[in-house]
């Protein structure tokens, strides 16, 4: 049964200006993040900070308010997955850490489906370019899956996890179930 | 005795391209910014913490290492002071939150000067608009004004206040003594 509600589907980062800064860094070969200083860092998570509160603000409040559900393509959580590994001996205890600012004015989802996906086999779906990069971006990339399932473990009842190894139909309509359970 | 040090002098916010768009919002009128929602104000702050960053990273950092002795006009304690006030009833005591999201990365000074001005002279020498703006601004700068004072008395070793109701060349004399004082 399809919900009667509108749904507005959005994504971070946003197309906001500071949305547009995140995506033309994030953009750059993986390489500089690597090496990027603690500084700099830093100033990645504040943008992803500034940039979803822009998106509370602009699109995800307004949204609410006039009864629309909203889908979000990543919100918090992937920011603490993310630059959790990122701050990693820059701050104490980054996921953590990362959550606790985000706490006292975060909009927590309904439900957050969280898609699981072997670090390599996403790597290979993502057709990595040279050695080193991708054994480097590998290494990234099963912190991040780490933090994500951390995350998700200490709040299961938020969280959906789905098996993004099955096939496209099979994961859409686990993920369609998930939403459409919201509006029942 | 003048140092024989280079003295690189900047500010925040940054003209970079985080610092452009806090200025361009700084730079409206301030009935809007007292009517902001609590994202918008959250989105303020990290626009700061990124634009300070990258201050860091950019310009403070390898002017500290190349040997210069850095002078900026505004730095993170006035992020405190002023988003500490905007704030208010958003986050649990705000200063010190925004305080403890800054200490794990900032670079502290080794001397923050802090020009003392009563709010209400403040306000003459701005040469405020109207009578209502007038008051409201008025309530905002004694609320930072607090913010500046407490901050200062936490830590006085660090802090030269300096009083900013005195002639433009006394203030400027403090001012320098205090800086020359450091390279001795």
């Amino acid at each position: 049964m399809l919900p009667e509600r509108r749904i507005v589907i959005t994504a971070e980062p946003t197309d906001g200006e500071v949305g547009r800064i995140l995506r033309s860094e994030l953009g750059k070969a993986s390489g500089e993040g690597s090496e990027a200083s603690a500084a700099m860092r830093m100033q990645e998570l504040f943008l992803f900070m500034a940039d979803h509160a822009q998106h509370l603000a602009k699109t995800i409040i307004p949204s609410l308010e006039s009864g629309a559900i909203v889908l979000s393509d990543r919100y918090a959580d992937s920011t603490a997955a993310y630059q959790g590994v990122t701050l990693q001996g820059i701050v104490p205890d980054p996921v953590s850490w990362i959550q606790s600012i985000s706490r006292p004015w975060n909009i927590q989802p309904d439900k957050t489906l969280l898609f699981i996906l072997e670090p390599e086999s996403a790597l290979t779906r993502m057709q990595s370019r040279s050695g080193r990069e991708k054994f480097e971006r590998l290494e990234f990339l099963r912190l991040v899956d780490e933090n994500f399932r951390a995350i998700a473990a200490l709040d299961p009842q938020r969280f959906v996890l789905i098996d993004a190894g099955q096939s496209e139909m099979a994961v859409a309509n686990e993920a369609t179930e998930a939403v459409l359970n919201l509006t029942g």
